[in-house]
């Protein structure tokens, strides 16, 4: 039977080499489900695992750096959400506590304290993280500047941009990211769209790499359905350098996920997910539960992230706390349901071993 | 640097192997977009034409598979649309129309006539599929009992079944098909989708391959967003036995489209595409343009296939005579950008050489 073997020197420019990883394998930010213990398992088994950021303030930032150094010697990566100010209409935001008062009512919470902000302070979190200088930093919601990203440079960070289109991936180059990740429309969790429309920007990884590949040079790192060393074999081929794991991940006992959500993955099926505003404001891909579907008819009239995000925190968290998944955010890719719970470094060797053999071809 | 290299022997239970075909490369189907020229130059250049028969009179399929006949002893494939007879509420049928009041002005066309029918009748078209007998058949938008399956297999034609997800695909299997055609989410043209919900169904392949892959034992063919061998590769990789590629065929000058539409695919991008029910009333895939802009806020209540379809196709029609792609159901893929415009044979020996090239891995 005909099958196909990927050699696994890394050349010398590529983005596993310039890292100093063992195997080109990421283990993606997930805020609430990539805590430092994940993260630094990750990365002490060879891949490159990324601290989600983005819910922190400048100081938990700092701090969270410091107890990822004294953890692993490997390098790591921080990822941060990039905001933009801007006060949204009182109607608005009335409007979306008005709307979720049935979900708090079902979860008998009494009526909502508005949030004192809606979002740590993107300046802050980006100030804080630069004088932190992680080996590796990672940005999705949007693009920096080439002068910020300079700034990245010089403190020795490497800078990672994460683009759903390939006019994204150009606008990071030109922007002096060293490596893009590319979101395919599989991917759990929110979308990084930040040029165009959500659905023309919702491209699936067997078409949105060779394109990427085409038009950059940067090595690109692919995110979105890949689950085992075949789905980063077959990145690979298609013109990536390395493979962005998610939900793969958050099945690990590290991620410290709410066992509800955990129940959730494990019966998830490559149909039960979809695109939804209503828990952030901002487009993402779970798991489809009574919430998302008692929300579809108003998601468009929401406010944006961060504050739907701030607004519905509370109902979120608490249906956690009580196992309620039915209102609970639950992020999944469409890969899911090959998802392997497996301790992280173990995942991780998994992984690689998968990549390294040689793999059937059955036509 | 590291490469891999697919041989080139299908498997003896192979889809290839069973048809007798060169490449494991199939002609997507197109109405409008796949004439006999088209399907005859794949087949004789050794992969897999499909002649889309859907809104084809049951004499004008038994007279299409005839004139095939004459042009390829090579093995072929005629598709058909499973529909259901269903009467729609005249006052939905009467605000259809409404809407399209404005398109008809601007290409100058009068008060729109209703059609004696909206479309063919599927059991007659059944009927004289089976009285044809072409060496394949392949179906999508529904599913046929086990009993029809049983009366193509009585006939000597093999049967492919269109799937969106890994329910879609077992429920073929279970009714008797030969092969499953994965319809991933970057694909042109209409949804294959019949048991679940559309946004939860338009599952990326790079995921959707190996979960139905693992699912079924049927031979996969993968379609959607694949334009090269590199993508060809990597579907087999994934655990598919054969890619179907329409977009990339649409662009060779033997698919006969109009010159309006050929331009449009020469300047598409990766985010140019999203779906729409406002032209036929069925989901499907095409280049974003003006029409569908403007009936994107009435898309929900139009009425579904066949009828949306009958009452904007004289509109279509003369928007592609009067070159006004704005107003044109541009079909197209996710991959669309990477069309290369060269003859079909030339297409197909071009995809097979890549295919069979060693494929370099870069990381």
């Amino acid at each position: 039977m005909p099958s196909i073997h990927l050699q696994s020197a890394p050349h010398s420019a590529s983005f596993a080499a310039q890292l100093n990883l063992r195997y080109p394998i990421v283990q993606g930010p997930m805020n609430g489900g990539s805590p430092i213990e994940l993260v630094t398992q990750v990365c002490n088994a060879g891949g490159l695992g990324s601290f989600a950021a983005a819910l922190l303030s400048p100081a938990a930032i700092i701090a969270a750096v410091q107890k990822i150094r004294t953890l692993t010697t490997r390098p790591f990566n921080v990822n941060l959400f990039i905001l933009e100010t801007s006060q949204p209409a009182e109607a608005e935001i009335a409007r979306a506590e008005e709307l979720l008062l049935p979900f708090r009512d079902a979860l008998g919470l009494g009526p909502a304290t508005r949030p004192q902000k809606f979002s740590e302070n993107f300046e802050e979190q980006l100030a804080a993280l630069l004088e932190a200088a992680p080996p590796v930093v990672s940005f999705t919601f949007g693009i920096l500047s080439a002068d910020t990203v300079a700034q990245f440079h010089a403190k020795g960070s490497k800078v990672i941009g994460t683009a759903t289109t390939v006019a994204e991936a150009v606008a990071w180059e030109q922007a002096g990211a060293d490596f893009v990740c590319l979101q395919g429309a599989e991917a759990g969790g929110h979308r990084a769209t930040f040029l165009g429309d959500i659905e023309q920007s919702s491209v699936g990884l067997m078409t949105l790499i060779p394109q990427a590949a085409a038009a950059v040079k940067l090595p690109l790192i692919a995110a979105g359905g890949i689950m085992d060393g075949r789905g980063i074999a077959a990145a690979l081929l298609l013109g990536a350098q390395a493979a962005q794991l998610g939900t793969a991940f958050l099945a690990c006992p590290e991620s410290g996920i709410a066992p509800a959500w955990r129940a959730q993955l494990a019966v998830a099926r490559d149909d039960s997910t979809r695109l939804t505003r209503s828990f952030s404001g901002r487009h993402a891909r779970g798991i489809v539960n009574s919430y998302m579907e008692q929300m579809a008819l108003h998601e468009s009239a929401l406010p944006a992230y961060p504050v739907q995000n701030a607004l519905s925190a509370e109902i979120r968290q608490t249906a956690a706390k009580l196992s309620r998944p039915e209102f609970m955010s639950l992020w999944a890719g469409q890969g899911v349901a090959m998802a392997r719970p497996m301790p992280a470094a173990q995942l991780v060797a998994t992984l690689a071993a998968e990549l390294q053999a040689p793999h059937a071809i059955n036509y």
